[in-house]
């Protein structure tokens, strides 16, 4: 049995190839198809930001204008899903109601068995508009609000605002969404785009990678990092407590604080230095400065402190604070920006499969042990 | 960036520690705590088989009595999930139904916020009991039939046969199924239940772990193989074919043969030693011994030509067919089994967790390629 051990969470090592995501730890780059994230965030947008992941280039304005309304148009969710999401408990968070709406999905999926390439990528814009669309429906739901149809004339950014307020979004927030969407529409084999490529690897469906992926990103060590973020905001604003000192009492305690370093950059997160900008210039014009400057005090104390960087879910939920979104849809938000890269890569891996199936360094009782009769046992 | 680069699908590369399951790969050696898995199907049940799985060792008379009235105690499914499954298309695979039903449970788990060992001890009774309810009662909506009520003085084999049939079962049929069980309950860091893992370090729910788990297990390299196999040999049937010719033919058209070779075993699956002989005993016992022989012819042949063995899925699909199950139950038997595997890794994984994030070798476009505005793209 010729075997390699990895390193724990298997750190450092080399899972796959792959053509979609570049990034630099040490340098603090990060390149969808070798695009850097700061010129995307600048001059793309979500739609583009997509075509590039899923073609690895950047479309024509030919391209990009059908690309664009085919996500428009598959801006449709059965009538048995919204059915089913308004039997589902109020309680229910909205990252579990995603996770069973999603795997609910595939049964109104013409395409459900057809595993192939093309029928993938038809499945992608589906899931891509779906999920958003489930956010903001669901949403509407649990507040006892009417459902608000989509709206095909605005962009994916815009119709996600529209949908979950009813009113038409402003340039600012469509736009300060859209970039929030392309700074986390993929980060290579990170934990729930992963978990999506080991269930596509068995040649089970998109539906099903999609779901994993959804479950994982739910954990507060990924995604749901945001919400722990914006938590902690709110527990200091409302304790009326100095925000360094609060934080440092919790580390004094061990206690972890979410939004900080990341496995893969030992330097600043490119996707955090956007967010800060964007939390930050969005916090003045709406002259709501608070959670900007709480979120930039806790990150230079820490910073200096424990020589750790913000990461993306740092900003993020400040900047989401500051656009009046509630905070158990932080993560949610994530999902419908990183179903841009778990389609990427679930299709990649489909390209050139083969099962993922590691081994484990066995640590337990002797073999042989017997197997001892009852009478025998104590 | 120091990294080591794996084999593809992480081939002998070891990802995590794990005290659970042993196999030695060349032997042809599989043990669950360190007992073999022959002494396992010879004098086990599942529900003690599944005691040894999350305690590490067998239980004493008193507590395998009050592991399994716990097990069956939970036999107990939310009316508002029954409800569910009957809204369900009957076109719906049980496999994308039991991943949907799966997600939903958290909505009516106490616990669901609760990621603690002893929380997640209690949900993986739930679970247990559950998964296999909802296999059978999702069957017995689809056919139109009443749903019958768990009978918590049989074994969780007994009962689930009870449930999807609604006739008491034969002592055959039972130890037949508890045997299945057994051999199906773990198997190291397979491809469903290292997507439990990774998905479980994130520090999400053991629903989101086991709802990715039954997504991959749905794979035809995985879980789904035994229906592959089953589907073969009925296709053989209805062509009146020479097994073996007809075998030869697809070989010879580069088809995958379903049930054959397995990346860990370099011998025989000691898993289909035992699923071997029952088939053919259950096939001799029940004048039926057609399934057998042709399953046998086909093993023969392939293990000459292609010195390939037959594994755990081959033999489980004419097993399962003299039982009279139905085709696509046969990979949501497994996940009625492997739940105990599943959720004893979970729980090891959050005792000692790391985040599990691996690494990709970036073969995309040159970093870093410019993001060409659109007037000048072609």
């Amino acid at each position: 049995m010729s075997t390699a051990v990895a390193g724990k969470g298997l750190e450092g090592i080399v899972a796959a190839n792959s053509g979609i995501c570049f990034i630099d730890g040490d340098a603090g780059v990060l390149a969808y198809r070798g695009i850097d994230i700061h010129e995307l965030a600048e001059l793309s947008n979500f739609e583009e930001t997509t075509y590039l992941l899923w073609n690895g280039r950047l479309p024509t304005e030919l391209e990009l204008r059908e690309f664009s309304s085919q996500l428009a148009l598959a801006r449709e969710v059965d009538q048995r899903i919204v059915d089913m999401l308004k039997t589902f408990p109020t309680s229910a968070t909205p990252m579990e109601v995603l996770r069973t709406a999603v795997s609910a999905l595939s049964f109104y999926d013409a395409d459900e068995k057809d595993n192939s390439h093309d029928a993938n990528v038809r499945k992608a814009y589906n899931l891509t508009a779906q999920i958003a669309m489930i956010v903001a429906i669901y949403d509407r739901i649990r507040k006892k609000l009417d459902i608000v149809p989509p709206d095909r004339t605005l962009s994916h950014a815009g119709n996600f605002l529209w949908m979950l307020n009813g009113v038409k979004p402003s340039d600012t927030a469509t736009r300060t969404l859209d970039i929030a969407l392309i700074l986390h529409a993929d980060h290579e084999l990170n934990a729930s785009t992963f978990a999506a490529r080991v269930i596509a690897a068995t040649l089970s469906d998109i539906h099903s990678a999609i779901t994993g992926a959804i479950g994982a990103l739910k954990g507060p060590l990924h995604g749901g990092a945001n919400e722990g973020v914006m938590k902690l905001l709110l527990t200091i604003d409302k304790a009326g407590a100095d925000p360094v000192d609060y934080v440092k009492n919790m580390l004094a305690a061990k206690q972890k604080i979410s939004g900080f370093g990341h496995r893969v950059y030992k330097t600043e997160d490119p996707r955090a230095t956007h967010l800060r900008r964007m939390s930050e210039k969005l916090g003045k014009d709406a002259g709501q400065p608070k959670w900007y400057e709480m979120s930039r005090a806790i990150e230079l104390y820490i910073k200096q402190d424990k020589k750790l960087n913000a990461n993306v879910d740092f900003y993020s939920a400040s900047t989401y604070a500051t656009l009046g979104i509630d905070i158990d849809l932080y993560t949610p938000i994530f999902a419908v920006s990183r179903i841009a890269g778990w389609a990427a890569h679930v299709i990649e891996q489909l390209d050139d499969n083969r099962l993922i199936r590691p081994r484990a360094d066995y640590i337990g009782p002797v073999y042989p042990s017997k197997y001892v009769g009852m009478n025998e046992r104590r």
